[in-house]
């Protein structure tokens, strides 16, 4: 049986998701666990791999069972096992030839900043910039991404997927009461392509970089010259669409 | 010059205030800090320790230092060269014999919990109980601690000092919206006092010890009758009055 997880945690304690010899990872607790429960190595499959320091609202991920569990049970069990900084919210049963990165159809990342003096409280959980930013420069840059783009100029040098070419459905800045979030959902994400434009953005609040521009820098694909990554911290994978219709009702909402 | 600094801290990757050889203190980071600057080794005293995983809003430390730096600009040096976990709010100088541990007239600690589900975001930051809790119960009992006791029973049997007799100023209980906050203010607190307390208040709270034995329990002075206590994550030092008129002005707002 194929039970698939919905998964929150906290970065800010793990070296990423993927499971590493040295350094403690969501993928080393959450397989440890159900290893210790099966008696035997149990692998897990998430809906995207997250980097050190960056947390999730609504990650997935799944694994195979021959344990007589009902699937909705797994979750409180897990959840109860877990340390404090992963959450298992939902468990149920997909069919067995399921894979959650191949049959979900985008996703929401959010990147919070404060702007107020410095908090030790959001230690990792959102990133400072102290310097004032203008919105509506950023929100002009922002329309600028809308649509289907190859995303070269906005990925890591790093990235090993030769095919770059990602559908942005919606590119939002939301003003909270210390600073702002930078929330945008995609069919797909390259490597850091989120951070990258995060720091672009970031650039344009700044006044750093004009809102114009940025059409010809998506469609120069070159990563040289978008150099800044922002910081982990404050990036949050918030919502996975496990299929279209899921999508389009949130696409709708607005 | 002696020179005091206004901190806080997030205590969840700290081994507590206190330097130690190995793991990572609030101590010793910023004794580094300050040693750097001066070359030479600087030591700080505290207005209280605190221990693993207790966070502090307020905390104030003291040094000595020769160098012709304005004392009210030791705090954006400092600030600026301390981790993310540590802020530096204010510095000032003080007499060259004031000692903010003996000089300080009272403190007040903040214990948060929350009681939905669980929540990684939340991870040290905050208690997780989801038990529901009695707050006519908790606010019963809480009565009974105000004015001066002997708080054998409610500190830690690790206590070094022999004079356990303290006054409680006020206690609490404080609605949020996802959960409670146990704020207590008093003329100081012995050794795992306020997370005793929290614990006790918690046990009234599921109704398993009745508010009215509350005095009783006191005047016992005997610890083997309160068992229990709360964990660190949730633990503030919310606030130290540096003297008797700031105290008087924060009871007299209420």
């Amino acid at each position: 049986m194929r039970i698939l997880m919905r998964i929150a945690y906290n970065g800010l304690n793990f070296n990423g998701w993927q499971y590493q010899e040295e350094g403690r990872t969501v993928q080393g607790e959450i397989e440890s666990v159900l290893t210790s429960i099966h008696k035997t190595f149990t692998r897990i499959h998430p809906a995207s791999r997250t980097d050190k320091g960056v947390h999730a609202r609504e990650q997935y991920a799944h694994f195979d069972t021959e344990l007589n569990i009902p699937a909705e049970k797994w979750a409180f069990i897990l959840n109860s096992k877990m340390p404090k900084d992963i959450a298992i919210t939902e468990t149920f049963q997909v069919r067995d030839d399921y894979h959650v990165r191949y049959d979900s159809k985008g996703k929401t990342y959010r990147y919070s900043i404060y702007q107020t003096s410095k908090n030790p409280f959001y230690n990792g959980l959102k990133a400072h910039i102290d310097k004032t930013l203008d919105i509506e420069a950023m929100r002009e840059a922002a329309k600028h991404f809308l649509g289907t783009h190859d995303f070269t100029s906005f990925s890591s040098a790093k990235t090993v997927i030769d095919y770059k070419v990602r559908h942005i459905y919606e590119l939002k800045i939301e003003e909270t009461n210390d600073g702002l979030d930078i929330v945008i959902t995609g069919s797909g994400f390259l490597y850091n392509m989120v951070r990258i434009i995060a720091a672009y953005l970031f650039e344009v609040g700044q006044l750093k970089r004009k809102p114009e521009d940025t059409l010809k820098l998506i469609e120069a694909k070159d990563r040289t010259q978008i150099p800044l990554t922002a910081p982990p911290d404050g990036l949050y994978l918030e919502r996975t669409f496990l299929n279209e219709q899921e999508l389009l009702e949130y696409l709708e909402e607005k």
